[in-house]
């Protein structure tokens, strides 16, 4: 199953990280890849992805957001990076046991308390 | 409603990415904190969520999956940082316009088609 | 010698890789941390430094060469940001075996080749 | 003189980290590039130079001191790599205006302060 052609999904549906987890399992299984995903390699391949992500912003100067003007290569090459950095997470929190989802509501609830809107005036971001 | 007291949610219950974006964004709004998050402020925070994370890991030596014999607290602080890596980057694809869970399936497949498994013997991870 | 209390240089003399490279050495031989000063912990601590010099620039917007309106409380945190992305660049550099001088010499020959001053019209930086 | 072609150097000479600081400004006048080189896009670029030196390391799990068993090709790849994050290191120190051989030397003697050798039982590294 894993080795017909495949044609990207153009939903835009939505997707959860456990099924980003189990997706990225399973592509490292049927490839025996398991054996490469140690925590600190992926982690470095974290790192290097994150890598190539600056790589597009490096000599741009400040960006406005919604990236105008940006030619639809440049924006396909972003998309890309981003979801690289983005996998490499989700495969790292994996093979180190964690619950990304559960760990990634906690952390907005702890930074809900730690800032909260009524005491706010001018705290940083 | 966000300055309430949070208690962490404690059910497993799977996440979405556009949960989460939505509620990025949403707490970033009520807390007037829109005007800093430009593109590359947010990739900068995201470089440096992502150094914190490389620092737990960075007198360790390899480390097993799994993480056999971290203790808690250091489990506990792992899972906040890669989740504060995950928020950042959800985040600035939200602000870049992009739709992050389109984008990583479009990757996981695109990779799929790159290294398929019928061709595998010993190609790189 | 290695265990006085140290006052920091005044002086604006010149600082060579070589003499970085072995105070550096000294630095872990006395500690007796040789021990942690692997490749691959040395890369992430590196990791995590570069993390701590982008949270210096990470809400500022574009910052203008120079750095005119920061405090000296700022200048100096960037200060030690930086120079511990050297240092451990360096100390890396070190326990690879790499003469960094040498390579960072032979890198910017390497680019002025492939850079020629008369063949720029406008090529990217 | 800039756009004369260049062979590396070959002698194994000591190289001062003011004289990469005005190697690298020459380099960037005589290019027209100093307008690129701003400090965030500096500090972008040296983020994507830290991503492909990891990018070496990924999969290779714990690596010895010396690099034993590593090709020729892939030391001097790792060269290149190593001295690239240097050059937009020194870039980025010189166009903040900070003396980083100072800087470096006096982070030294702190880090001496703050870990004394007599007092070392079992610190961190």
């Amino acid at each position: 199953m894993e080795n017909r052609s495949y044609e990207p999904e153009k939903t835009a549906k939505d997707v959860s990280l456990q099924e980003l987890r189990d997706r990225l399992a399973e592509f490292a299984r049927v490839r025996g890849w398991e054996q490469y995903h140690s925590p600190r390699n992926l982690l470095l391949a974290l790192v290097g992805e994150v890598g190539e992500l600056s790589e597009i912003f490096q000599w741009k100067g400040e960006v406005e957001r919604g990236l105008p003007n940006w030619s639809a290569a440049e924006r396909e090459h972003l998309e890309e990076e981003v979801s690289d950095v983005l996998l490499y997470l989700v495969r790292l929190a994996d093979v180190c046991g964690l619950d990304l989802g559960h760990a990634a509501v906690s952390k907005l609830v702890k930074n809900a308390n730690k800032y909260p809107v009524a005491a706010l005036t001018r705290a940083l971001p």
